[in-house]
């Protein structure tokens, strides 16, 4: 029989898929579970972007250019111009998903066993796509008693080798819900400047910042125009997760001419789906208005219910919308599928998602869990209550 | 200024796409450019597939199952009942276009530097993926004088390695429109059996099989279970290669397991897609009756009508809608790119490919094109007969 490769033995299991077995389960032991693992948000897709692909006219289901049309991504720039965000047309890949962005990005920049710095925790994907893209994950450290803001920039300077060649963000986080400063970024545009390497943001939760603070994105900083490649997708944003539809942008043309090589190879994103995401463009202001207070008001409910509850340390998040929450427990791999598998109260449960999937670096965040507040507050208030009330009883 | 990768710079433009620019600049000089160039179907895509898109009632466009749903993959299963391949549901993955599967399987066999064994003229981006997978293509030469049929078995043997992982064959084929029977399959059996290697097949063009001759898949083949890994997309089929998406298809448990964790990484394939494509599996017979009939119309007027060039070698094809021709003349990169540049009849030109970057050794095919015959009969008349006139005039 032969033998399936090595980099397909290293590629990671999704760190939340793992737990759907228990959860399959739950549900056919008749209990409800409360979903706080996934950040597939209940909030509904634009009418515009749906009512767009229903009335289209298409008769034939063609292939779009690689790079996404022409119109398409003049919409798209002017898009970042009222984002404050000034690229040309150009600048802009359209991606199948903001994964397919990444792997472009990986691909053209790093080679079999380049190293590429990220602070952990991070998105739990950016270890499969550099599994797939054969490169190295060099994690630097962030912490929960700092709200896991920017590592100090000796901590990066130490990891730095001959095969870096690139340092990693995502911002606001996932899954931390932090939200680099001005600063913070000043702080990586010196280092990758130093060392010669490339700053790839994650930005695809740009719209989602709470509390008044202003996003700023390395699209912005001046200076940075050659290293910066920013990823960023309408999935959150307009709650079109099942569009794949994404962008990689940068004003290096090297880059973008390499991407569009890999792009090229596939042949085009989605059809229907770019329908879909250039009609969710006019999506009216009040739209996002209502969204972002919402999800202000159940993050402040989240954060007043987990306040509750004895021994919990909480990164109070400033975006996105997650939230890392550490446990009076030891391992939350376990806590999470014996809440599935041997909890109920009165006969529901929570399901998730254990953090330490979230980080490289061996038995960290063993006692942490990502919480998403993607329900409404009334069930927020539920599900809390839920966790409050297993965490009493659980055999830790 | 950060450089590109290595595997970036070696990453091939599509031997289509390098002669766009010219294409456009010929229709801004006011000509008409018939396309024989690309695989892009002008046959309409299945109404019951477009309707089931344009009646959806979903008003939040999630996420699906990053193998597909389940209700989906059953359904894909009983379509290749009717084909005579039986396969569980479970033996699929649903996959972002053909492209993605093929990137999926090469992930999940192959290591950087591995070999994979293909019969040449190939796929254009059998390269590219290959490239972006790090492994190495090593080509078996076919010859237009046997119709490109599969090179003698020694040929493979000469060329296996410790490295070599895999053969891989697209049949029908693209770009020769060759048909493989069941002996070469059965050769391809041998082979893979003995040196323990995995076959791909991508049996896109399963159902453009003409002159009565019947469609072999490995998947047909007893014993071949854990060596046969099939591609398919509906790209073709249903006149949808804007929907993006392709199956993975194979009996060994441990590269569906494999595959599924590339496909978890990237979260889903596009929704949207996925409910037309599934509705596309309820088109009616008689829709892929009038496609055939229609295919083999035009694949006799285009060989009829090239017969009377003098001097052309061409390989009849079987199946698929496409030609390999070989011209009188030195270079076909240089022909096709004057014929866009330079020469007119009566305001008309064509578009060609040239055949070169669909080998992988250098010089090969350089005085080969190929032609596909998605445009109707007529305008394939004025076609051809505008490339006679020019071979006319063409200053070889």
């Amino acid at each position: 029989m032969p033998k399936i490769s090595r980099k397909g033995q290293l590629m990671p299991s999704s760190p939340i898929r793992k737990l759907v077995p228990y959860a399959e389960q739950a549900y056919k032991d008749g209990k409800t579970v409360y979903h706080l693992n996934i950040g597939q948000p209940d909030i509904k897709t634009p009418e515009v972007a749906m009512d767009a692909v229903k009335n289209t006219s298409l008769d034939i289901l063609a292939y779009s250019r690689s790079e996404g049309s022409e119109g398409y991504r003049k919409k798209i720039a002017q898009y970042y111009a009222k984002n404050d965000i000034h690229v040309d047309h150009n600048d802009i890949i359209v991606t199948t998903g903001g994964s397919e962005a990444l792997l472009f990005a990986f691909g053209s920049i790093m080679d079999s066993d380049d190293e590429i710095i990220i602070p952990e925790p991070f998105y739990a994907n950016y270890n499969g796509f550099s599994t797939a893209s054969d490169i190295k994950v060099v994690p630097v450290i962030s912490k929960i008693e700092d709200n896991f803001a920017l590592p100090a920039i000796e901590e990066f300077e130490k990891l730095i080798t001959d095969k870096t060649k690139a340092i990693l963000i995502c911002n606001p986080g996932n899954p931390t819900g932090y939200l680099y400063s001005r600063e913070e970024i000043k702080k990586l545009e010196a280092i990758v400047k130093k060392h010669d390497l490339f700053l790839i943001a994650d930005e695809v939760y740009r719209e989602f910042v709470y509390d008044g603070n202003e996003f700023y994105s390395i699209m912005q900083e001046e200076g940075l125009e050659e290293h910066a490649i920013m990823i960023d997708s309408v999935s959150k944003r307009y709650s079109m997760c099942g569009a794949r539809i994404g962008y990689l942008v940068s004003k290096n043309k090297e880059v973008i001419k390499t991407a569009l090589k890999f792009a090229q190879a596939r042949l085009s994103p989605p059809t229907l789906a770019q329908i879909a995401a250039e009609a969710a463009l006019d999506t009216p202001q009040s739209y996002f208005d209502d969204v972002i207070v919402e999800y202000v008001k159940r993050r402040n409910t989240l954060i007043k219910e987990l306040k509750t509850i004895e021994g919990l340390k909480i990164a109070e998040p400033k975006g996105a919308f997650y939230c890392i929450v550490e446990l009076p427990i030891k391992s939350a791999d376990h806590f999470a599928q014996w809440l599935l598998e041997s909890y109920e109260y009165n006969k529901q449960t929570v399901m998730v998602a254990p953090a330490a999937g979230f980080y490289s670096t061996p038995n960290m965040g063993l006692n942490q869990i990502r919480i998403a507040y993607v329900l409404n507050e009334e069930t927020l208030i539920k599900a809390v209550h839920i966790l409050k009330e297993a965490l009493k009883v659980y055999p830790n």
